[in-house]
C-alpha cells in the first residue's frame, strides 16, 4: 500500500475561517484508487513551515500532495518555497501562458500582469496544465519521491486530481496493494457494550483487517478496513468478516452505507418518491437543518414546524390542550399527535416528531434533562419511542435528529 | 502571542470519512483567547505517527493540543502513546472513576470493564475531569512545555475547551504581557472593500496594535489586539483607536459586542422582554437551530415554521397563493406575507422571515443563486431588504440566517 501524505497551505485554514474540506475529498478518492492516506500537514503561508512540512513529509512518506498558496496575490507563496526547496529558479513557460490565456477568455476576463506571472514555473519539474484556473499545477521527483502542488480552489483541485494525479500515481505504483472499507452503523450499544460484544470477533480478525469505533451523536458508526494483502484475498477475506459481523450484530445493524444518516434516508425517500414533513420541539429546527443542507431536498421535503411553545402543538399541529396537561410536553400522547398533526398539514407521506428535555435546565425528577420522546409516521403506520440521552444540550439534540432519522429509515424498509 | 499547535488523532481523519470541524472551532476559540494557532496535523491511530507528531509539534510550539484517540476501545490508543512519549505508566485513580460513573449514571447505563478501564491515567500529569464523557483529559508539562490530550468528540471536547483548558492557558500566559481585544460586527462591506477603507487606519496603527479580519457568513468580525505593552498605555491607545475606528465606520457597526449575533438578539430579546418567531424557507431550519442551540431560548422563542413548500407558506403562514404565482415564492410580497403570517400564528413580538435560492440548482436569469429575501418585524413595524449572496449552498444559507439577526437586532434597537 503506496503511503500519500498531504500537505494544505494557507492562513485561512489557521485561524478557523475554512474548514479544510480538500484532504477529505482527496482522501476518499486516494483511498478509492488503492492508496492510504497517512498523514496530514496544514500549515500558514510562510516559508520556514511550509518548508519544514516539506521536509518532514518526505522523509516519511513517497508521495506528498500539497494543495494551496499558489494564487497570483502577494500572500501566495508555495511556488518561490518550492524552488527553494528543490533549489531551482522560475523559468517562463509558452505553453503554460497559452493555458492561462485559454482560461482567461472562458471566463470573459483579460490578462493583466500578475494573471501572466503564473506562467513562471520552477525549472526542474514537470508541469501539469490546469484547465480549470490559472496556477499551474507542478510535479517534481527527487531521490524516488514525489511531491506535487496543486490549487487549494476546489473544483480545480478536484479536476486535476481525478484527470491527471490519480492516473499518472496509479501509473507510477501499478504493481502495489488494494485497500477495503466496509461501514456500518450499529443501534442498542454504547461504545463499551459494542467493544465487549465484539471482543471474541476483533481477536479473532487476520491481521490484515482492522476494526474501528467511529463517534457519532446516538449510533455508533463500525468500519472495517482491509489492506496490504492480494486483490482476491483481500475481497474473499473482507467478505468472511462481515458476514461474521452481520450475522453477530444481525437486526442491531441499521445501514452498511457508508454516508450520515439523513443523507441515506434522502436516497431512500427519492427512490420511494416519499415525501416527508417534521415537527421539532427540542431539537428546534436541526432536523430540519439537516435534510434542507442536501442540495435537492426539496423534491421531498415539504417542511417542518418549530412548536417550541405549547401553544404552538395545540395551535399549528393539533395538539390536545388537555393531553399536554395531562401528561405534558415531552410524552407519547404529545409527540403521537405532533407527528400526525404534521403529517397532515404538510400533506406528506411520512414525518418525524420529537419532544423532549435537552438541558441543560428544565428536567425534574420524573423526566430529567435528557428525555426524549420521538414519533416517526409512514401513511397510517405510526411509530414512538421513549429515550434517555445525556446532560449535555448539544448532544441532546444531535442524538434526538439520529434516532429519529434512524427510526423513519426502519420504518419505510420494512413497510 | 502564544502559539499553539493541534493534533487531531483518528483513522477516520485520513480516509475521508470525518472532516475536521474541531480544528476549525479550536482555531476560533483560542483566537479569540488571544493565541495563535500555527500549525495542524493529522495522524492515524498508529504509535510511531503519534509519537513523531508529538516530537515535531513540541520542538516548534510551547502548547500542543490533542484531540482523539482516547476512547475506550482498543483502536484508541493516545493514552498508550502518551505513556511511552513522556516515560511513565498508567496508575488507577479513584477521582476519575468517581466521575466516569457519574457521567454513566447520567445516561443510565451500567458500568462495564472497558469503561472502567478510562480511570487508568498516566501518572506524571495532570488530570482534568470530563463532566461530559468517560475519556478523562491529561495536561503534561515538559521542558516548559505544555501538551494536552482531549476527547475527540465534539461536545466534549468543546465543554473542556471552554471551561477548562482555554482559561487555565490564559492564567499560564498571563505574564506574557498585557492583551486586549475589541471586536466589531461589520454590514455593508466585503473583505477586500473593508480593507481599501481602512488602509489607512491600518497604515497608522502603532506596532503593538494589530487589525484582523475574521471570518463570518454575511457580515465582516473587525478585532483590534493590542499587546506587548504596560496596561494603562495599552488600555490609553486601544481606546484611541477603537474612538477612530467607531468614527470611520460609524452606521455600518451593527455590534461592538464579541459573540455571535444569534447571541446577542438572545441577550437583546430577554432584556427587553419580547418574544420571537420565525418562518424559513431556504434556510430550511438553520435558523430555529442556532436560536435553540442557545441554553433557555424558551425564555422568549415561540417557535418557527420551515415552509419549504408553497403549499406550506400558503396554508400555514397564510401568504397569498395568488401572490406567489405573481411575484414568486422569492420575492419582498411572499416574504413579507411569511413574516407577518409567523408574527400572527405564534403569537409573537417579533419575526425573522427568509426565502431564497440556496442553490446549487433552481436559480434563474432573473433570480440567480445566491438571491434572498428577508423580512423582520416588531410588533407593527416591518422591513424586508434584497440579497444576492453566492453560488454556494453552505454560505448562502449562514448569510441570510446572520443577515436576518442582524436586521431584527437593528430593529429593536432603533425602536
Amino acid at each position: 500500500m503506496i503511503q500519500i501524505e498531504i500537505i494544505t497551505i494557507g492562513d485561512e485554514l489557521l485561524i478557523g475561517q475554512v474548514a479544510d474540506t480538500n484532504s477529505v475529498w482527496m482522501a476518499q478518492e486516494l483511498n478509492k484508487a488503492g492508496f492510504d492516506v497517512c498523514y496530514k500537514t496544514t500549515v500558514g503561508d510562510n516559508e520556514p513551515d511550509i518548508l519544514g512540512a516539506f521536509e518532514n513529509a518526505l522523509s516519511r512518506a513517497p508521495v506528498v500532495l500539497v494543495t494551496g498558496g499558489i494564487g497570483p496575490t502577494k500572500d501566495d507563496i508555495t511556488k518561490k518555497t518550492l524552488c527553494k526547496f528543490f533549489d531551482t529558479r522560475l523559468v517562463f513557460d509558452e505553453t503554460t501562458l497559452e493555458t492561462v490565456r485559454e482560461v482567461i477568455r472562458g471566463y470573459n476576463k483579460t490578462l493583466n500582469e500578475l494573471t501572466k506571472s503564473q506562467a513562471f514555473i520552477p525549472e526542474n519539474c514537470t508541469v501539469i496544465q490546469n484547465k480549470m484556473g490559472t496556477a499551474p499545477i507542478t510535479w517534481f521527483e527527487k531521490d524516488g519521491k514525489i511531491l506535487v502542488s496543486m490549487p487549494g480552489v476546489p473544483y480545480e483541485m478536484k479536476w486535476v486530481m481525478s484527470n491527471e494525479i490519480i492516473p499518472r500515481l496509479q501509473t507510477v505504483f501499478r504493481s502495489h496493494g488494494s485497500i477495503r472499507h466496509r461501514t456500518f452503523w450499529v443501534k442498542n450499544y454504547s461504545e463499551s457494550q459494542l467493544a465487549d460484544r465484539l471482543e471474541t470477533f476483533e481477536n479473532e480478525l487476520p491481521e490484515h483487517i482492522k476494526l474501528a469505533y467511529l463517534p457519532t451523536s446516538g449510533l455508533i458508526r463500525l468500519r472495517l478496513t482491509g489492506k496490504n494483502a492480494g486483490e482476491d484475498f483481500l475481497d474473499k477475506t473482507m467478505e468472511w468478516q462481515v458476514g461474521k459481523l452481520l450475522d453477530l450484530l444481525s437486526v442491531d445493524i441499521v445501514s452498511v452505507e457508508d454516508a450520515d444518516l439523513e443523507i441515506i434516508l434522502d436516497k431512500l425517500l427519492k427512490e420511494k418518491g416519499l415525501t416527508l414533513s417534521l415537527a421539532e420541539s427540542c431539537t428546534g429546527g436541526k432536523l430540519a437543518a439537516l435534510f434542507t443542507a442536501i442540495p435537492g431536498c426539496s423534491a421531498y421535503f415539504k417542511g417542518g414546524v418549530v412548536s417550541y411553545s405549547n401553544d404552538a402543538k395545540a395551535t399549528l399541529l393539533g395538539v390536545d390542550c388537555r393531553d399536554i396537561e395531562k401528561y405534558g410536553a415531552v410524552s407519547r400522547a404529545v409527540v403521537e399527535q405532533m407527528v400526525s398533526g404534521s403529517q397532515k398539514i404538510f400533506g406528506s407521506d411520512c414525518a418525524i416528531a420529537v419532544s423532549g428535555v435537552a438541558g441543560p435546565d428544565g428536567g425534574t425528577p420524573d423526566k430529567p434533562v435528557g428525555t426524549v420522546w420521538i414519533a416517526v409516521s409512514l401513511h397510517n403506520r405510526l411509530l414512538s419511542q421513549h429515550f434517555l440521552f445525556s446532560k449535555s444540550r448539544e448532544s441532546n439534540i444531535l442524538r434526538a435528529c439520529n434516532n429519529g432519522i434512524r427510526m423513519l429509515l426502519e420504518m419505510i424498509r420494512e413497510a
